[in-house]
């Protein structure tokens, strides 16, 4: 069999592991003699489209390149925000795309990415069927959100899970300096799946009882039983922290930040929005009157990858290693998946799922995990995400900052 | 000689390398029999007065212990922001403190702290000496904004620093990952000073450009002028940082982010107060009309022991040490100081100055370190801080959360 050259693109928001996926995918396809040439879109799709691809398998010389590329924050092949038409309606987009696929005799193509990304993988699955080509497209999953369906989870939301618990354990350190009632939110991403809130429990794991309310997008939050709660809290000591969801909805849907809105314009006559944290803490200081501040973990939370889970960067490797493992295979239009064999020891397989099954589900976390309360989570999810944070990983450093691996763009000409 | 007894206390902001010189400061009594026990005060010198003092040395029985020590961020003894009366206003404070100093044969006092702390130590001090009391007071610098005269610069900074250009290195990697012009701008802490966003010039040590813009409080900000030179660089890349200290000012002194409130209330009928980044969030969105993001680093820059720097937190516990000697030796009124000896190789003495020239100062970052344009920093800046932030230490963990250390805080009866 002669050999065929792989394709693989990042695509979505970036994660402080999805590029430990694309090592492992690079890594496979060197031990493979049937794979050819490995070459890499520039932004996903998006740079399949406008011809912008690179060489990638010969940008890597030694193990340290590829540990480099794993310990390295956010998309090195950029992403992109492109929502692909249906079959039906842009058949000249899925051509163009089979057309480079063609050019450069590409017999696997690799996506890593979210829902959208694997929608994508999907209808392109379907695309080349229909073409009679011969091309196994495979979906690997990354998302911080960790809301793929199909799978335990996902690759990069045990890092931010765990940058999330150390940041809070932190926080909560930072909180009770001084002996006066204070509050302080901490808004966490995730617009429809608590996940990541649900991590800053973690927080709570050496002892600490902050923080000490913690609100997921799951079930509605009702802001008078939140100064209620709180307010008990503060009764209990004097530093009290609240976990929030950026996503937190009111009983009739709207999102908490968005409803409350007071119309109020920002200095340049825009609707000024804020974000639930910043409400929470206008709402505090107007109704209870102590010490608050508000947090957001912003794009820190995705790509703080000076402190990295070890699992979860050897899952998402290893996800990107058996996604090339099951092109070879013949496997086609599947998403690569963790099953949990248990959680201790914590054992995992590695499987695969039918594309069109996981592209427009949502995982949401359990609603048996979040207590009765609504404020809180149980230990069942505890001890779910406990060991997706285990391990660490020295970074490479040099002048006392870590060392990151950048990919030689140069475009290859077709 | 009798033994006498030792007391220190922590105030002002936490940092992560104010408990690297407590442990310094227990560590070297523990070495000296002239020492007997070991208090430490709860919150400061509020916590004297209040009589809520610790015994300290009976709870180190490892080295480890004290490695524990130094990787737990904020004043793991409480901190306060106790504004002491002048000696001739409120002698009965003073006089009070004098009172515990005398029920627990206090030989010694260690006040670790930031500019208010150090003059509250200096008070401390002329009021023993003009009582006749034999007692030792020394200051133990610390402040994360690094803004104490004489000098080179504070434990403290050096972690906070670090943890800045790792962080911009990182946003600088998500900022780029989408093939549009985008503007995030990260707001960095300091007031008057700004040596912590002149730090997030060393993201750009391993090849990066960004952040192409970086704006301190020690020279006027002009909002025209910014709104320029940011074109400029979205001209010439897709993505553009921006570092800006929350405490940058207009020609006419007042703060940006103060003098350019709309007005408008939030949802609780409350003057609202947006910090600077959200500011230029908001003005660029409405001027230049790019995708825009503001960062608000706020208090994980002061609190994230997972990313400590060695030489700091080396320094941090060295300034505790040295404290303790100079103490023995019978100096008093002073604070401890380093004086950079050499960058390259980078050498420092611990020296000490008296506590009334640091006082009431203020040290900023110098004129000639910032570019005529106003808009960055030169090389000397860089090369200054970078030794600071040198080196890394493995924090030990459990779970995958780092684990701190915590102070048994049942309160001495006398």
């Amino acid at each position: 069999m002669a050999a065929r050259n792989l394709l693989v693109a990042q695509s979505g928001g970036p994660t402080t592991a999805i590029n430990a996926s694309l090592a492992g995918v690079i890594a496979e396809c060197m031990r493979h003699p049937e794979i050819g040439i490995v070459y890499g879109a520039l932004n996903g799709i998006q740079g399949i489209l406008d011809h912008r691809l690179i060489r990638l398998d010969t940008q890597f010389h030694s193990a340290d390149d590829f540990r480099l590329l794993e310990g390295t924050p956010s998309s090195a092949l950029g992403s992109c925000r492109l929502k692909m038409p249906s079959l039906a309606d842009g058949r000249e987009k899925y051509q163009a795309i089979l057309d480079v696929f063609r050019a450069l005799d590409i017999g696997y193509f690799l996506y890593i990415g979210g829902n959208d990304s694997m929608d994508t993988a999907d209808k392109m699955a379907q695309f080349c069927r229909e073409a009679g080509e011969d091309i196994k497209v495979i979906g690997i999953p990354k998302t911080i959100d960790n809301d793929l369906v199909g799978t335990d989870h996902c690759p990069g939301f045990g890092s931010a899970a765990k940058y999330i618990a150390a940041t809070l354990q932190e926080i909560v350190c930072d909180a009770q300096v001084y002996p006066v009632k204070s509050v302080n939110v901490v808004e966490i991403m995730g617009r429809n799946a608590g996940w990541l809130t649900a991590a800053s429990a973690l927080a709570r794991l050496h002892g600490s009882k902050a923080p000490q309310l913690i609100y997921l997008p799951e079930v509605p939050f009702d802001p008078e039983q939140f100064l209620s709660d709180l307010r008990k809290e503060l009764d209990k000591q004097d530093s009290v922290v609240v976990a929030v969801s950026e996503g937190v909805k009111l009983a009739d849907g709207r999102y908490v930040a968005e409803s409350t809105q007071s119309g109020a314009v920002d200095a340049f006559g825009h609707k000024y929005l804020s974000g639930v944290g910043k409400y929470l803490e206008q709402m505090i200081s107007a109704k209870v009157g102590c010490k608050v501040r508000s947090i957001e973990l912003n794009v820190m939370q995705r790509c703080a990858a000076h402190i990295l889970s070890k699992t979860d960067i050897e899952e998402a490797r290893r996800a990107g290693e058996e996604g090339v493992k099951q092109a070879l295979a013949g496997n086609t239009g599947v998403m690569m998946t963790f099953e949990r064999v248990s959680d201790s020891p914590y054992l995992i397989n590695v499987g695969t799922i039918p594309l069109s099954q996981v592209a427009n589900g949502e995982k949401k976390v359990p609603l048996e995990w979040i207590t009765p309360e609504g404020n809180n989570v149980t230990q069942e999810a505890v001890d779910h995400i406990l060991p997706l944070i285990a391990g660490e990983i020295p970074q490479p450093s040099r002048h006392g900052i870590p060392l990151h691996f950048h990919f030689d763009q140069t475009v290859v000409k077709f």
